[in-house]
């Protein structure tokens, strides 16, 4: 049995690197703005290096930050352990559980067997994936796509800080001490499995009155980052005709990309939005940069939006004076996934015997993860948990203690389940 | 006669404070980045200060750091001066011309005065008016502003800077020690009349092959701060019809104005757009801020776009999901304004004398400017010089030196003729 009351302190005890956003009075009611491989990033990954190394895990960190702990199974020689992995990088202004809950669950799993005695098969472990959520350096679950073979080395290190680009992923990994001797791929380190626990982000749960989601798969999603260039010009002296507006064409792109998506039953959403440092009321700006975050269940519906969004860019482009530049470069693209029906079948028992067979559902998570990465190299799944309102990257984000430890009980017998099988 | 060579060594020595942008291999091709009460500004408001001094001028800093340079005249009692005035600071990706102009070749009539020995009746002087831009504190004509009694002195005092607004207009006046003893006002300080070399800032006497603009009045204007409040969200898994999604509505509002001021044959135009910086791609943002600058030489088609367009961000604010809010504050309220006949016909025969009858053109301004605030206390005109292109808040911002030397020549006439009269 998973000790609730440890796994809430745990939570709290870990936010109070990166706490930020109070919102109540409370200890716990603020939100987290725990930046990827930020200082706060370091203290947490001290705090997960420590943990795992008192219950006796054997600690790996790859080339990019990633945090392998792995305790020994009874099996004669050390087999790819049955990893429960997620990040404990925030949202800017993120919440207390995306990624905390699955890394802090995981460490509370090895605790309990450890306290229990109960020695599994395999090597089983913990894992803290580095960059999950693309918010400081906009690629998600950046590393995790590293070790699948889906994202270059190369290109994962020179990403920049979005809002720095003096900074990149591999100054910040020198700076901090985190990168490994080991490759970053599932050869150098190879995993048995993967089962993630996470707080569903968004309302199906709650509104359906379950407590546990089995995820079959995510949806596809692509990230954009669109830049328009134009030409400073003062806006009381300057004509309509006469303009290069790339503030103006930006704002129509993305009331387009919105109703292209909303035509097609899709997502489409522009989050960061770039002037130059040097604007002013009455000029009008010369560079406008943002980005565009397009997803929905099916590939080839993603494929579609993106292709009407960029020629309704290009029209939009010569629709003012002048006119402006248009152009994009591709930062993130995650295809529909499907996870393994072993691992789901692991899940949907712990579940039943838990909530019974009426407390549970299959869902589809419309937040990529790093399973997503890990489902194309080793047996995966995930667990959803309810979350308060589906709100997620909000200060307020809120998974109850007991759907916490429900959500952490789950990861454990489905892990033991599977670790059987 | 105005030595050309010496006003245009002038105008580039003081552009060595803050200059900026560069754009060719030429010692003066470069932008000014000269934001008002910067250290940059605080050195060219000394060699201000220096050189009128060595004219014998009378120096008089005003509670808004407005300068103001007298030379006494042959009558028997001081008199409100005739003033040249413009000012020295710049947009932030701004050019040499722009306000420079009309200091230096103010600083270039009081001395070829007194080289040749020429003595008039009145005081005559220069003036350097505080942040005229409303670039970095956004109230555009603002020590003028109060000067004519339009502006609160506390409202000025108390503006923040536009992207810190830790600092404001009086923190920074009392760091550079440009908070004066005298009054801001046209009691405090009486002008006798106020004449502004400018660059014309739009194309009309470049295509017209016009000399010199000889300035009727200024279009009105007006500016606004517009906040528009929404909901962090995940963009992956919460709904369209669930968001409340302020970048999204800031961006068709941004789309409305221009085209409701489009229908109307005016101009509105949006230079600042402003997200939190905890932003990222995958969470929809939880509030935007953007400016909106409306113009027509017509007061009542000022009121009639801002009243569709404030109709209109309703609207929109309904439009998406579950709604935003939005709000706004007037920020600079400039309504149309009409020059001095005497001071105009002062100009036209100045204008007449130097290039002949065909030579200049009757012009309105698109652009602010401090004579527009100082025409309601005293007799006011303005005098146009072409820019290239009609280009200006723009690096690339040009005016020939034998265009700057004639219209320094025909300010020195119109006050002489002024002076006269
Ligand atoms: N779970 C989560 O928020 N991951 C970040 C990647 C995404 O935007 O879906
Ligand atoms: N001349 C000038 O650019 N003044 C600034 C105020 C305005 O935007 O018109």
């Amino acid at each position: 049995r998973i000790n609730a009351d440890r796994l809430q302190e745990t939570i709290h005890h870990t936010c109070q690197w990166g706490a930020a956003h109070r919102y109540g009075s409370g200890p716990a009611e603020t939100g987290m703005s725990r930046l990827s491989l930020s200082d706060d990033d370091a203290q947490a990954r001290r705090w997960f290096a420590e943990e795992t190394q008192k219950l006796g895990c054997n600690l790996v960190v790859d080339q990019l930050g990633n945090m392998f702990a792995s305790k020994r199974g009874s099996a004669p020689n050390p087999t790819p352990m049955i990893a429960m992995g997620s990040h404990l990088d925030t949202q800017p202004r993120g919440g207390r559980y995306d990624g905390i809950l699955g890394v802090v669950a995981a460490v509370e799993v090895l605790r309990t067997l450890a306290e229990n005695g109960y020695k599994t098969h395999n090597d089983v472990g913990a894992v803290n994936w580095t960059n999950e959520e693309g918010a400081r350096f906009p690629k998600s679950m950046m590393a995790s796509g590293v070790w699948a073979g889906k994202i270059p080395l190369e290109q994962a290190y020179s990403l920049p800080d979005i809002f720095d680009p003096s900074v990149t992923v591999k100054s910040e990994l020198q700076r901090l001490g985190y990168i490994g001797d080991v490759a970053c791929s599932s050869v150098g380190y190879p995993l048995g499995a993967h089962f993630e626990l996470h707080i569903e982000q968004g309302p199906i749960l709650e509104e359906t009155g379950r407590k546990i989601g089995v995820v079959q798969g995510g949806q596809a999603y692509r990230w954009f980052t669109v830049t328009v260039n134009g030409r400073d010009a003062h806006t009381g002296t300057t004509p309509l005709k006469s303009r290069s507006d790339p503030l103006l064409a930006a704002s129509k792109m993305i009331a387009s990309s919105n109703s292209i998506a909303k035509n097609l039953g899709a997502l489409a959403s522009t989050g960061v939005f770039k002037i130059p440092p040097s604007s002013s009321t009455n000029t009008i700006a010369s560079e406008v940069t943002f980005t565009l975050d397009i997803r929905h269940p099916d590939d080839a519906v993603v494929d579609e939006v993106q292709r009407l969004c960029f020629e309704s860019f290009q029209a939009i482009a010569k629709e003012d004076g002048r006119g402006v530049q248009v152009n994009w470069t591709l930062d993130t693209d995650s295809p529909a996934t499907k996870f393994d029906s072993d691992c789901i079948k692991m899940v949907e028992k712990a579940a039943t015997d838990l909530v019974g067979p009426d407390g549970w559902l299959h869902i589809t998570s419309g937040a990529g993860h790093d399973s997503v990465n890990t489902s194309s190299q080793c047996p995966t799944t995930m667990i959803f948990v309810p979350c308060k309102d589906g709100v997620s990257h909000h200060p307020e984000e809120y998974c109850s203690p007991e759907d916490c430890a429900l959500g952490a009980q789950a990861l454990l017998e489905s892990v033991v389940n599977y670790d059987k099988l």
